[in-house]
């Protein structure tokens, strides 16, 4: 961390910013130089807050080196992270995608979505059970009941189960049933949640919050390695922008940077980046082409009578023809889709 | 709502979406023109989400006429919401500034600081217990402990107490202690703390989120109301734009739109919106001369060693300085200071 | 356009939009409902802007069904518009491949680059010779004299050059030399400007605005079109939002959402709209996926000395390595890298 | 200017950044910690670009220490700066007011509008005779015509006029008409239009950008000063964010943060940063309480048959309430509004 004094900055103030440094454990290194004073704070700055020295007499500002998350970081950890889900590997050169609609709603949709995800070529089923809705009047999600419907799934057609936790309370309910949990973009910084998380072994798709800088994003995944629990799969999923034909922007600059920044698996999730189904496909392969490890898709059987997010979900054929196309990017890349495993033997 | 056909949308088309229309129980009005067919929802619409319609075959867009919320706003209550504080009143006429540290660090910091913003002019003394940090490492809040030193300075001096619930698990702690629940920004759409705050009749100060459209907020806002509790403040506290001079950009804008749109009272906190004590005097004015309904400031006797937020934290004696020129804002505005209750004779 | 009026409106204020619209030529179609009474006005809307109607007592919002470009949308030109450039064709099922250095700042240089850029299978040559410069102190391009030494390097090429106007008094001077004219993100709205070319029959190439929307770029090239000037390339290179890791964002669902709307070829600046040169390849591999019809890339012999943008500049043997990757991600889309005339015979 | 190398840079590569600092004749300082080399370049580096070094093999980051702009800055020029207009004061204590139709459309409707706002304590007139639309089927503006009737309203008020110049052709026909240059927020980047005004020594109100930075907008103000022009007023105008409610977001934080970083008079166009007319008087009362040295207000003395922004336009009572309004907080702040000179005699 660099502190870079006023052109004015008297010795004293100077001298008192060098013992906060002292203080606070780290060694100093004094540059004093025509056009500024520069001191150095040396040691391990990555858990300090920068604005203990801004408030300092004499301070024009102050320069972080090295990044504030540290396991999350390529530097720390340069080889890709890599492991497996129950049926398929995350990470690597394989490309994984998970789809199925925003909400479970009824027995036959989530039966008939995961039959036709997987014919078409997908790798795990998602299905959510608790809603944030903005409005209050809008359906909530089957709960408990909407669990037990995707565990039926699963065990029909021997895809793994990603579904998103809402809130820390949930996580004894989600721990009995579902094989990844998903973080939404509006509890990317539910830090409670995070660390509860961080104590569990359990597979995470943490995806971006609407808002939250790629940096901000990898704090939040430092909350859940901080606790122990290495296998978080980082995804992008649009931002808000003053751009309003679609319903977000797809920041695609954020798959290369973040493999250039972190070993996590890096996801795209091109529904809600782009908020309708006409966009979707061209996305998904875009961000193969850029280098994310995998994809969320929304897939609904029956758009139309979708409960929500309808306007941004697949059809199941118009999936199978995705899939392929984004197939044939991943051998560009020199990549290949999950292989997907045969049906379970019953009986 | 109105739902506007596509150009070339064949009669077919036209047909379906009256059906779906008259499904959701509403009523329908056809209006054919030569450049296009529009279809009119009638009824209770303010729930109903658009995408059920914007996936319809034939379908160009979809208009929503009236505001997606309802409790929340002027048509609905035309008066100004004006609701009772212990020792002060929010609303109306009166400007109300709530004030202290970002959090409660020990207790010569917080009794102090309540000393010291109550000679100032404050109403209400704010202090984070629980602290929401981007960084694992950092300064996680003294919980319960935090709250016995709050009461404490509540006892001394008479000021009601105002502190960020982070979590619904919380809540029954919360209710213990505090006057005002805080939502902050980042939980702006946890709607399950929402509606947990919703069940209860404590007044809530509701934060609007770091990239959260004013609709959003207002939405927000209704998941309270819907839930029985009226008493909620609004408060901006700036949004995330390109602008990195300043921490956030204040949406001053937010004053006046709010004013014009729904009944409750509104706030600014102009600690977060500018990030820089150099700055929160200037922008507390601007949002009293706005229209605004109150403040919340950040005040800490010893910036320097504060152990979050310093650099936009001020000193007693500049917050005394700010309450002085905003009273003389208010003036101006036909409004006044919240007046202060004398402090408590104990024994 | 649907005027939507109030719910309190009096029949004075209804009859009152009536007359106005009326006035304006168009014809009224009257919906009087329950929820709101809404007033269609009929006719040549696209050139009527909405705030006539917005300032009427009475009138709650006004939303515009058509769009308000006309000779830019796919509406009214289903066709993708393909037209030929000296030596390739731009549009249809060819990629092209546009080239070069921010801007040209010896003969070598530039020469240099363009033997390598054609090497690697680019179809033109791009250059700078007036620089918008930030501050008044930086290099500010050689006028006159690059446009001479960019013409040189077509004669021994056969590359076609592409050159940024930056004013209407250029105009002339472009003619003398260019083949394509670039309208660069600073002036996307320079009407005088658009409309100076408008006049012209010389291809542009038409960047979007910073901050400009996809709309706003549909106009400013209706602009263009307006004037009898059919030739024009939209180009998405990134906009500004509160991400700052990389440069720009690069908007990536500006590419499918405008081959949606216009006939116009699309292409992506992966160089300013990442700001890194580690980033361009991944971002041109994802915009051909996505659908974009072509790239403009810089390219600099020497990127460590160069005058201006050498952050966002490949190495000639880079950028043969992205041209690579680049035709097999067409391939897979069912497209082809234009092919490279040979090059020039003198003598 | 400090080079941060990364941790594994090797010494070869500090070599060369040390020499590429010398070859542009800045001295060096080197400093060598544990977590980082850190090289100063000390000298004149505020006309340097940062990507100079940015691509030098070895380098993680570099940082400006002083300001990229120097005559904007407060630090070369402590003092505010007040400069005559005529018949009043830019600067120093005084609130002036610029007010005036958006358009100049009549000879009755600029001179009625000059009426009216100099009755009301406006110290200037506005009108717009060329007019950048978005839509080239839109109200281009009267021309010369529109000069020349600004010119009859002059002569008849005695209010110094204001006008937008579009283009650097137009210099010579504005400097024989107007008092005061408008450049707008499209033109904040038009270098050359900059650095035809830097030429002259007309004053000038500088528009920020739709999506400009505050260092950006004192970029564009450093631009004309370098050409020996010192007659620069800064303008707010509001900023492009994702909030919709509102035409622009005012970045009311702009007006303390620019009173800090530069000695230029700074202003606030409250019709453009809000876009409608309900919330005008309310932005501009915050605007002065916040610190700003003057407004520019659009006012139309029959908004609904404006030819362009009628929706942002006060009809002339409202003006005058405002300017009541703008007059007391003046006054709490130490200010006052800019006298009005009597109506000129003519005879």
């Amino acid at each position: 961390m660099m502190i870079i004094m006023k052109s004015n900055a008297t010795p004293q103030e100077v001298e008192h910013v060098i013992e906060h440094i002292k203080d606070a454990g780290l060694s100093v290194h004094l540059s004093q130089g025509v056009e500024a004073t520069i001191i150095g704070a040396i040691g391990e700055t990555h858990d300090l807050p920068t604005d203990q020295f801004e408030v300092l007499d004499g301070v024009e500002m102050v320069q972080r080196i090295t990044q504030p998350y540290k396991l999350a970081s390529r530097q720390f950890h340069p080889e890709n992270s890599i492991f497996p889900l129950d049926g398929f590997t995350v990470g690597g050169e394989v490309i994984s995608i998970i789809a199925g609609p925003c909400a479970v709603e009824s027995r036959s949709q989530i039966i008939d979505t995961a039959y036709a995800i997987k014919e078409a070529g997908a790798s795990a089923l998602r299905g959510g059970v608790f809603k944030p809705r903005t409005s209050p009047y809008a359906f909530q999600g089957l709960g408990e009941e909407g669990l037990e419907l995707l565990a039926e799934a699963r065990d029909l057609t021997g895809l793994p189960i990603v579904v998103e936790i809402m809130s820390q309370v949930q996580i004894d309910l989600m721990l009995k049933y579902v094989d990844v949990l998903q973080v939404g973009a509006r509890n990317m910084q539910n830090f409670n949640l995070l660390q509860v998380i961080g104590e569990t072994q359990m597979p995470v798709l943490l995806k971006r919050g609407l808002s939250a800088s790629i940096e901000e994003l990898l704090m939040s995944a430092e909350y859940i390695l901080a606790g122990g629990n290495n296998q978080v799969i980082l995804c992008e999923r649009g931002i808000r922008t003053f751009e309003t034909t679609t319903r977000n922007t797809t920041d695609i600059n954020a798959i290369p940077v973040l493999k250039n920044l972190t070993h996590l698996p890096v996801f795209l999730d091109p529904s809600h980046s782009t908020g309708h189904f006409d966009y979707v496909a061209a996305i998904a392969r875009a961000a193969v082409a850029a280098g994310a490890d995998g994809l969320i898709v929304e897939v609904h059987p029956d758009p139309v009578h979708a409960l929500s997010d309808g306007r941004q979900s697949l059809k199941p054929e118009k999936f199978a023809a995705m899939v392929k196309q984004v197939g044939q990017i991943a051998e560009v890349m020199g990549h290949r889709l999950a292989s997907v495993s045969p049906f379970p033997v019953h009986g």
